[in-house]
């Protein structure tokens, strides 16, 4: 098979870019390890910038998104005793919208076909060939024959774990990881959300965040140790737990139901530098991760698509080549700066193991200044609607 | 001797909280271990906010301080490449006053005599008695015979070592401590600084401060390991380092001369709640610490001393009890606020030798933040000129 350009990963990095390429009319051909239904179980994110919503409507995906999304026009912070609401909408000017992941790949999925836009799942052993060369190519097993795919491009939107970032050779690359000493225990289940907009708590017992994806589905999270085991983790006490950690007002309105998915979620900071290899680009997760804190996984990958979109459309369209050049440098300037707000608000939320009194109390003192300060909610605000493009 | 408010420490926040009082009509009688050449002879800080100079100026006592200080509209932060400014005076309406600490001290010891604020210099081993009654005093040395003073309230404006703070049970106080694993190696020359305004470097050397008394005499600081000696930084050596960690643009300006003054700081945060017990006060130093960087130190004994001096001004004119009461809390406020202002910036501009390549890229993702967006120039320029009291 040849094609111009081949995307591994039909996550909703890999959909999005491949729609925005085949809009143009540029050859795409998606690869994908999983089965569409595996890649549609999967439950990710749910906060949409406006810059990741921008391109769904630029693709005219947007309809479900806004028939069924929800805008918020601000979120809170909470330290056990108060909510400082950070009002986005009237310091930024925007909002953010509710939606999950799942459905943003769902729309971004379902519209494939009908734009030729080609996905091949359940693609076993993917292995990136040449990248350097001006005749890249990946390889898979499937149906139990080898198959080669040609290319001008090969993008990794493979995620943390898959084979693109492995490519390119460690001799030419940086990593930069920060891995924490906790992780997220997350709930997932069709009850109404305890709150209207999220609630990021920072309590004695650690970190809790009480989020949704609709008006009848409410996603929760508590900071619990890295050795803690699922199984220890009943509804019950899993309610219990978040009950006293968002405090009294959240738990006043807080609907118990039984949970559609339960699981623990280590948190990392991992940036890796360059994004482009020859003619492998990376794109999202394969690139970088940041904690969740924030929600910016999915917006980050959606602004690399952005860019990297930009890049080939312009090398087929335009025969401009400083596109494709500059993407990686591109890309990171942004990466890095919501790695840096995620970072901090991960640092500023949660209980660290190691911390002692004095780091406590400069969680509180700064929770105490972003209170009275309007200079620095916005700041909050500004990196939590997605920073400029 | 009998006296309504006894204060302990005759540097800037004991002299300012004696004046303030004096003007009121009451009785004080400030009591300082060291000499007056001594007390003068210390380098300390010098940028004062707003809040400082105002006080000065409500005492009448402003007078050289406006003919000699430099009013500055902003100062820069560096990366090593370029340089950040922070325009203070557009994005907060006020400026900030260089004006060196010595002065302040000098302006408020020369107008003690005529305005009957009487100080015992050279007072030796000092003591508290009796705070927690209604009749505490105090004894020194002095001339070689012990004397005391009976007073309403005693006024710890002693500094960290002094004996004030340690007169509080420790049964019924909190101390929070930080210790940064660097110094600051500081040097005092009379050659005209390389620059109008502060420059706050973090280069890969280290850390390095431009800064000035006015506008013949430079203050220069590099950040040290703790185990560094005076000894192994002669003159040159210093001047060397501060050109290529302020960058090169400074270092073209740079004048050498020789140091007036050099020695090597350790940095800490600290914090001692609370700030009153039975009839102690606490102001300044005796109670916190910030490290330098961001010059807090000082205004933050001017803001200690505004709100004591109005706790102690309502208790003898307006028989008015709660400001006594309520001090600790209103003060120990803007304290915290101040702390956390101080070690956020000591964070971002420093090298930490246990920092990795995340933590460092951290740093220049925060800086290349700050460069871009209002907010932040605009909650660092807030801090800077100091929150409102």
């Amino acid at each position: 098979m040849r094609t111009q350009v081949a995307i591994i990963g039909a996550g909703p990095a890999g959909l999005l870019l491949g729609h925005l390429l085949r809009a143009e009319g540029i050859d795409v051909i998606i690869v994908e390890r999983a089965s569409s239904d595996y890649v549609l179980g999967r439950i990710r994110a749910g906060v949409l910038e406006r810059t990741t919503t921008d391109l769904m409507d630029r693709l005219g995906l947007g309809a479900r998104m806004h028939a069924e999304g929800l805008p918020h026009d601000g979120f809170h912070l909470a330290d056990g005793e108060r909510l400082i609401r950070i009002d986005i909408a009237a310091l930024t000017g925007r909002q953010v919208m509710v939606y999950g992941q799942t459905e943003v790949t769902r729309d971004l999925m379902a519209a494939a076909p009908e734009r030729g836009l080609q996905i091949i799942y359940d693609a076993a052993n993917v292995a990136l060939h040449d990248v350097e060369s001006d005749r890249p190519s990946l390889t898979f097993e499937k149906d139990g024959a080898v198959r080669r795919i040609e290319a001008d491009f090969l993008c990794g939107c493979d995620g943390f774990h898959g084979p693109s970032r492995q490519a390119v050779p460690p001799s030419v690359a940086s990593a930069y990881e920060k891995v924490y000493p906790f992780g997220w225990l997350g709930i997932l289940a069709d009850v109404p959300p305890c709150t209207h907009e999220l609630i990021y708590a920072n309590h004695a017992r650690g970190f809790a965040l009480a989020s949704m994806r609709s008006e009848t589905r409410s996603r929760y999270y508590v900071q619990v140790a890295l050795d803690e085991k699922i199984e220890d983790w009943p509804d019950d006490r899993l309610w219990d737990e978040l009950a006293v950690r968002l405090g009294p007002e959240a738990a006043a309105n807080l609907t118990r139901g039984p949970s559609l998915e339960k699981s623990i979620a280590p948190l990392r900071s991992f940036v890796f530098e360059p994004m482009r290899h020859g003619r492998l680009l990376l794109a999202g997760d394969s690139a970088h991760i940041v904690p969740p804190t924030g929600a910016k996984g999915l917006n980050l990958a959606a602004s690399d698509v952005h860019y990297l979109s930009e890049a080939l459309i312009g090398h087929y369209l335009r025969n401009d080549r400083d596109g494709i050049a500059g993407y990686s440098r591109k890309a990171l300037a942004r990466v890095w700066k919501s790695e840096r707000f995620s970072w901090q608000l991960t640092r500023l939320m949660h209980r660290f193991p190691d911390g002692d009194a004095f780091d406590r109390r400069m969680q509180v003192a700064e929770l105490d200044y972003i209170a009275s300060s309007t200079a620095a909610q916005t700041s909050i605000a500004e990196n939590y609607v997605g920073l400029p493009l």
